[in-house]
């Protein structure tokens, strides 16, 4: 049995787990050794230096290992990573070891000033940045290639050696944030800050997203019942639901960013920079010399990868947007035939007859927006993209372009080919409510469901434990390893952006749906907050300073939903009654507003800051005062050169 | 009479001038010797340690001051501009001084290191860097305010004792540089690397910009004469030109950003950090503690300035643009009245009336212009911007607004409003033609005329030289002082940004606008060629990485065309007649049309990207060496703390 401690600190009292390895069942021992000398090496030998032990239950041990890491190397590790935190004077700072005693909460005692997320994200960097020396393959595995500077935990991880790394929850912790996240019902908004301590600054900001766009909705909502409710169908009163819509649209995008901005800069991440991108995990090439790094790893023609993306992936996507297409005419065929039915029998029964068709698309299109993401996935990952954020760009890409067309086709069919806004309306109740019904119940209930039904199972097997609390290490870490692997807030952010679209595209003809998605959106928050809590093992963080792309996302269908909007009021019949001459004022009217509201849109946005005035002031001091010390060094130079 | 000289070089061999200082007629003796003083004080006394030398010309000393530095003082204040330069391995690195042997080209006797530009700039930052202490005021003008921190010359500058500083001419070199640029006809490229080398970045971009454009509008013109020669004005030809140009635009624009970061890259400017922004000469204001510097400086409220902005410039922009159209209306009378002239009188004269009033239009316009561009200067300056990077874009900002609609504003009334493509295409040429032909009249030919003239003069009065060679250094910066000042950029891009307006706006009825505007870009070269060499003082270099703002102008003005000819084809009676039946057809194709080419301009400016591989690689290797060297010491650092 390995029992490696750094050399460092040798009291058990002092090891605070906060990392679990997994390896494979029936790992050599040889491999094990390796392994665990390289995490406990010390730095100068080109080691990680952390603290590692193995995992003893009562079947004895079981190849899980944790990994912790003395008070000391976690200090120097938050430099590594480049952590941003507050100091005594308010400001936010890199944080580096030699001015540690200037930051807030700062004392060598206290165990507290990283928050366990921050430990945890430090140690697996350090981990993924332990790196191979002249070792050619990995010890016991021969067919596992090595070469100097490879990531060895990447390379454990491919080659099946390495199960799993994740993060250990804190009972404790998790129990008092999920008290105050969803444990009582309250109105009040999230505790972000707490959430970001805890799992890292991507989640906290998707919750912070989910909840601003949440409270954004309910003016458009507010609006919208009245509208619905009297039918108010009259020309001006469209317009201007219609015209605020837009113009709120833009406004809440770019409001966003500010508070994105507030948000990140109190957390830190807002002044991170940006770490040097290694390749990621499943990028596989010729071994080459790369002319940025200089270094020996895997090159892989970038031409070579054009080609795929053009030639493979993109006529994929193509045929599978034709797929959809199809499908789409086979639904209106359903909806017909279900509409002669009805005509022919008239009954309760053929009137609910009636939304069979659009009930069975709505379920078809999440289906297939969930092979089709499979195949995404596996196409964006066979273009073999080198860097972690170049697979992602290409796969939201994807994704994004077929769910769009996927979920909307047949609105836009409905509204601009068949022109009957009847049939739309009641197609965008139908969409919309069965995915939010569906999205809810395969996100965060069935998980949940089967996460429980597996709890009640673990533990009435290890039947002398009564609670969650009393659960020794070793239970917590066996029942967390079987949990789920949240996959990031890609799905999340989709669904968002879908809904975003519902409400949208047609607000003018259906000004319910945003009543709709607050309501979704609060049971969201919940069910997301359970998931997070409850279904799945904890992630580890990840520092961002914004949605990314998801902006860029969003932005867009903003702009479509103007053209969209603008032609359906074009097309109303009240509207068309203020024309009653000619059809050509009428379009060319529609043509010029649209403009002029999409020329509106772009100088709102380019008007509006990104930045609070505030937080911009603060970054500008930042600047000035690492300036002032680079010219202060400079002078001291210079004069000491001239004085020479 | 004061002769300072720096405490370290004595020696008048070793003096270079570079830049000339101008004081009034009569500046106090106390003064002077305080100015002087400081010039060449010790940087660690809060000096700019550089050398000063009075001018000795035949009518004794006239105020007028030389400066120059010594080798090494010049190397330092290149490392504190932040200057980047090229390394023995090719790559583009910041120059320090401690590192200086690994660039290219250096030694310590080599005083060609540096450009006599970047000399020139460096001295020019120095003196602006040249800060008070405890001064209260300047030494011998009680009224000339100084407070710590303040800029020395800026204020001696506000105050009129400083009258003015120039960098000198280097004759010989601008031999050499005037005969490479325009000396001889010769079909070629323009020598930009020399161009930078004497006038710095900001100009030399500029003439590349102007080349580019230039060869850029080549294939436009080259289809464009057939078309007007044949007059081809079926259908599919009309849309094929049409739309070929509208891709095309937003290819070149893209195809410059990558084009703009090779020669920037080349420059080093591209890699340049941002210095901090200092408040401009005419900020004023209380003194208060600005939150950012922690310094006593003017503040301004920001409220004041919003209120400054929206309250009097935006309605004054706006009475001026009701102003233009009104001038547009009589100049329709005109036309009128010209063509009913014509009707009741046909003779050679009438019909040359005919073109009487848009001459006298396209003059009035550019008269209006040159009022109303004095007229925003005023109130931008009013509205006391504290950054000279602020004023510049509320300028240019309300520059271009006006200057779009007083030279579009009468083509779109003409080509929407009237429907009239005979008079449309007619009052392009004209409006075109004319505005070509003022421009270079009044940019170069009028003030070369001028500067000649003088030079006859002031040859005559000191009879006794006969070559410009000739000439002494009193000679030389005597008629150098009088010369005119180059106001920068501004007027040349503004000039190209409404060519390119009436290239593209209304490409498809008038496709010989390409071929003038080629015509007219190749003289423009050799004339603002000629004014920067013969006419202008020699301006300071200034570092830049882009064209800046004109880019941002440039693609609107390319989004807006999309729009125009979209339009225009729409209207042609070819494309009417393909829709016999329904107008409406017709229309909204077009609006289709129009939205697919939009959508395929954002696409194609998403897909291409603003940096070649190659520039995209050396930047990431540079950030990936500045990143590996920080880990580097990181890890020593980490490993020492470990060891304690």
């Amino acid at each position: 049995m390995v029992e490696s401690w750094s050399f460092l600190d040798t009291a058990e009292s002092n090891f605070r787990p906060l990392v679990v390895i997994e390896l494979a069942k029936g790992t050599k021992e040889e491999t094990i050794e390796w392994f665990t000398k390289r995490i406990v090496d010390k730095k100068a030998n080109g080691g990680a230096q952390l603290l590692i032990k193995p995992l003893v239950t009562e079947n004895g041990v079981e190849n899980i290992y944790l990994v912790g890491a003395s008070h000391l190397r976690l200090l120097l590790g938050a430099e590594a990573v480049g952590l941003v935190k507050e100091c005594s004077d308010n400001s936010m700072r890199t944080f580096t070891y030699s001015s540690r005693k200037t930051f807030k909460h700062f004392a060598d005692d206290n165990h507290n000033f990283l928050t366990m997320a921050e430990c945890q994200y430090i140690i697996k960097h350090e981990l993924e940045n332990l790196r191979a020396k002249d070792e050619k393959m990995i010890p016991g595995y021969p067919q596992a290639k090595l070469y100097p500077g490879k990531s060895i935990v990447r390379r454990l991880l491919t080659s099946g050696v390495l199960v799993q790394i994740f993060p250990l929850h804190d009972r404790e912790e998790l129990k008092k944030l999920s008290h105050s996240w969803y444990g009582r019902v309250k109105i009040g908004y999230q505790p972000l800050d707490d959430i970001r301590c805890y799992f890292g600054e991507t989640i906290a900001l998707y919750f912070g997203f989910l909840e601003y766009f949440t409270f954004a909705l309910i003016p458009m909502a507010v609006i919208g019942i009245p509208y619905y409710m009297f039918a108010w169908e009259d020309y001006d009163k469209y317009v201007m639901f219609a015209t605020f819509n837009l113009l709120w649209s833009t406004v809440i995008l770019e409001v966003w960013k500010r508070m994105c901005a507030i948000l990140t800069y109190r957390w830190g991440t807002l002044l991170m920079k940006r770490q040097f991108e290694e390749p990621r995990p499943g990028f596989h090439g010729v071994l080459g010399i790369n002319p940025v790094t200089g270094r020996e790893e895997p090159m892989y023609s970038s031409i070579k990868r054009q080609l795929r993306i053009y030639l493979v992936s993109l006529p994929f996507v193509c045929l599978c947007l034709y797929f959809s297409l199809y499908v789409m005419m086979i639904y209106f065929d359903l909806e017909q035939w279900a509409l002669d039915y009805h005509k022919e029998n008239e009954s309760n029964f053929s009137s609910l007859m009636l939304y069979v068709p659009s009930i069975i698309y709505a379920v078809v299109i999440e289906i297939m927006n969930l092979i089709y993401r499979y195949a995404a996935e596996f196409l964006t990952s066979w273009e073999n993209h080198r860097l972690e954020s170049s697979y992602q760009n290409h796969l939201i890409l994807k994704v994004l372009v077929f769910n769009f067309l996927n979920c909307f086709a047949s609105l836009f069919y409905i509204a601009f080919v068949m022109f009957d806004m009847k049939l739309l309306r009641q197609s965008l109740a139908t969409l919309l409510i069965t995915s939010q019904i569906l999205n809810q119940f395969a996100e965060s209930l069935l998980p949940y469901w089967l996460q429980k039904r597996y709890n009640r199972r673990m533990k009435k097997r290890m039947c002398s434990k009564k609670t969650d609390m009393d659960l020794s290490l070793a239970d917590q870490v066996n029942m967390e390893k079987e949990m789920g692997t949240y996959l990031g807030t890609f799905d999340d952010y989709l669904e968002l952006f879908l809904q975003f679209g519902y409400v949208s595209l047609f607000s003018c003809v259906y000004p319910l749906a945003a009543v709709f998605a607050v309501l979704n959106n609060i049971t969201e928050i919940y069910s997301d907050a359970l998931k997070m809590c409850r279904v799945y093992k904890r992630p580890f963080a990840e520092p961002t300073a914004n949605i990314g792309v998801w902006q860029l996302a969003f932005e867009t269908m903003s702009v479509i939903s103007v053209v969209t909007n603008c032609i359906l009021i074009g097309m109303s019949p009240e509207v068309d009654a203020l024309f009653p001459d000619s059809k050509m004022d009428l379009v060319l009217t529609v043509a010029l507003v649209e403009h002029l509201l999409l020329a509106v849109k772009f100088i709102m946005a380019f008007v509006i800051p990104d930045k609070p005035r505030d937080i911009q002031m603060k970054l500008a001091k930042l600047e000035f005062e690492s300036l002032e010390a680079l010219k202060q060094q400079q002078m001291k130079l210079a004069a000491e050169s001239l004085q020479e």
